[in-house]
């Protein structure tokens, strides 16, 4: 039986805390089933298995410089004033399959990243020669579509080199059959190198949701649009879709629905086909036209969307009215937010954002904590009972607040970097206390 | 003249420090030119011009609750034991425009951000009253469309209110006229929060940069494909490709491009039109099929790509070769990496990552840096006249290296989160000693 329907005694009303809250969330919220996605769509995704080594890195010996590769013995002695003189036998460029060999008193002309040829023991690079120009020291090759005759001739050799140098051994990067990543691995850049450097150009991962994001509210209008008395510009629509876009999710901004339950459940219902996440703002509270709360609080049957939704009181500010629960055949989860713009804010960095990224299967949902020392002109106060966030701004420990209490100065919100979390226990704070923040990055 | 056409002794062989090349890029590279975006697409772009308020929010006074508006006098000295009876004379919800008028004797019931009626000089929170139904304190108020007899009748009030009371003023948030925000702000949800709340639909940014990546190499097989003798994965064009975009561009993979001159020129050329900044890598060493070299290094004629590619050595390992300069009509930006995935990525970090968030106009170009404690086995050894970033992973002020310093271990840089600089005449870091980091975040 839901408080809209048959308001409750004021002395039965439970208050749920901002940790029992999130802990019913993050243990129904499971992790979305993995799919198999090309390497670049899943940056910014958790791995879901292990990740072998199918083949060795590199998957053959080859050279890390621009030389000439040769045996050690042809060179050994060599200086500038009495160098190895070899026979140049031809080029091996990176990529070239049909390999030279390289007898005694030769030498072939090897680039970065070609395979040893056959013969050779050691590479020297081509600073260390006369690049078979027969005049001193170079510093490089001549391009070889300029100056075919390079690959041929002889090249004066003006110091030894040790077996071996300048090679990069098989399998000196990763061996076949060695783990690449672990499970759980998160996929950024130098992830997504390996996985294409061992040949992966799928890999199996976990999605990123897809979000809803609906407000609701007779009084929003779009943005560009006319006001007229009485109505507001719908912000949250705009600011949640962006947060969850920022939170990793794919998320589709529905703008705002009015106060009408039968519209708002027909629109819920065409959304759930692309969401694996709704999120809605506003209507949650105790007005007769909450709509949120009117339109989804019944226990209804399988068949009508709004089944499961929970609504409850928070013993937090901003963000006290919340609605979680699922909706619709594949018990879509849905979290009811405020609609006062800091409130839906607030709400979304809490508990929102942890359950975007548990539907991705990421171990750290949470924004970073840090402890702070409060900077204000004056004590910070807070009502009894209730975990108060604060918005603020952080700088090297020190915490400074932006703006009031008020749930609607969403100028501050916009000035702030940090929410400054005051305990249910704590009325007051002096300046100069160590504070909890919550850093939004 | 370029050093592949024609080397020089190695004696005047010059090398410019990493600072030297990152200068030349910032002060080559210039912000892209501002558009007018829509709020959503110019999530993470830098706003261009300060904005101001052009309506005050909230734009009238409103309810911070539900509850009734009424008359201070005639609900003050109001109790549970003596209430105030008032008639209700209809409801105001939030959006109505058609507005009640509160005489003596009234209230209207009232929903959270709906305007204060006129004549109504308070607000009376629901649970202060019997919401209606004579029986008590309530803790919400029915559902208008369950029970629309809520709207009329009579309400006790248990409590009286202060002038004011849990009504936001007018202007409370931001006052017509105020700088809502400053140029140069980056626009995360909270920003955009605050613009679509003063109904800004779209506004005037940087654009994200769009980045074509290329890899270049005869060697380079796609992974999924089969590899030959000789043959390696490509890997930098989806390393980069994921790198660019988390570094906010929108990036073009090109994939590998076989190591000919004009086959490299004509892609380049072909793909100008859609880049705002080209990366290309491979092929900028000293051999004779360093083909990015071979066709960009001329310096030509305004109608041809590849006028003003400048290559040089670097006093840094990995990452010795690069080049940079602008190319084609529009003389869009190019760097061209070397190809070792490690020298590659690295080289994004220092030079393409400043210069994308450059292009953005963001004041925050650099990866943040920090001091830590070399927690290793042994000394770091690095070479004399080279800088030297070695892949770590960092926490708690430690860092640890990670692989050896080889440029093709790529498996390492997929396990390091930091990169650990050894400056130019440092050859020996011991453990314990205090050393630069690089976090790659």
């Amino acid at each position: 039986m839901s408080t809209a329907a048959a308001p409750r005694p004021a002395g039965q009303d439970h208050l749920w805390s901002v940790d029992e809250h999130l802990e019913d969330i993050l243990t129904t919220v499971r992790p979305l089933e993995p799919i198999e996605l090309q390497l670049l769509d899943a940056q910014g995704c958790v791995l879901v298995d292990d990740v072998t080594v199918p083949v060795s890195l590199p998957p053959f010996d080859n050279s890390s410089m621009d030389g000439y590769a040769v045996r050690v013995a042809d060179v050994a002695g060599a200086s500038e004033e009495f160098p190895a003189v070899l026979e140049v036998v031809g080029d091996v460029a990176a990529g070239q399959t049909d390999l030279l060999h390289v007898g005694p008193g030769q030498a072939a002309r090897i680039m970065t990243g070609a395979p040893l040829p056959p013969g050779a023991e050691t590479v020297v690079p081509v600073e260390w020669t006369d690049g078979g120009l027969g005049e001193g020291p170079v510093t490089g090759m001549r391009a070889r579509s300029l100056a075919p005759e390079g690959a041929r001739g002889q090249v004066h050799i003006h110091r030894p080199a040790e077996a071996r140098a300048h090679v990069r051994a098989k399998g000196s990067d990763v061996k076949s059959g060695d783990r690449a990543l672990e499970a759980g691995t998160v996929l950024g850049p130098p992830q997504i190198a390996l996985l294409a450097a061992i040949g992966r150009g799928t890999v199996r991962v976990r999605p990123r949701p897809r979000v809803v994001v609906m407000s609701t509210g007779s009084e929003l209008v779009q943005p560009d649009e006319q006001l007229s008395g009485g109505q507001i510009y719908d912000s949250n629509s705009f600011a949640l879709t962006a947060a969850a876009r920022d939170a990793g999710a794919i998320a589709y901004r529905v703008g705002a629905v009015a106060d009408d339950a039968e519209t708002l459940r027909s629109t819920i219902e065409d959304q759930l086909v692309r969401a694996d996440l709704m999120v809605t703002t506003g209507g949650v509270s105790v007005g007769a036209y909450d709509v949120v709360k009117e339109a989804l609080s019944h226990v209804a049957d399988e068949d009508e969307a709004g089944g499961g939704i929970d609504f409850r009181k928070l013993a937090m500010q901003p963000g006290k009215p919340q609605g979680f629960g699922s909706i619709g055949p594949d018990h879509t989860p849905l979290l009811a937010l405020p609609g006062n713009p800091v409130s839906s804010y607030v709400s979304f960095e809490l508990f929102v954002r942890p359950a975007i990224r548990t539907l991705m299967g990421l171990e750290d949902v949470h924004r970073p904590r840090t402890t702070a020392t409060l900077t204000a002109d004056k004590a910070l106060t807070s009502p009894k009972g209730r975990r108060q966030f604060l918005r603020g701004t952080y700088a090297d420990g020190e915490v400074r607040p932006v703006g009031g209490a008020g749930s609607h100065l969403v100028a501050a919100l916009a000035h702030a970097d940090a929410l400054i979390v005051v305990p249910e226990d704590t009325e007051s704070v002096e300046p100069g206390a160590e504070v909890e923040v919550v850093l939004l990055g």
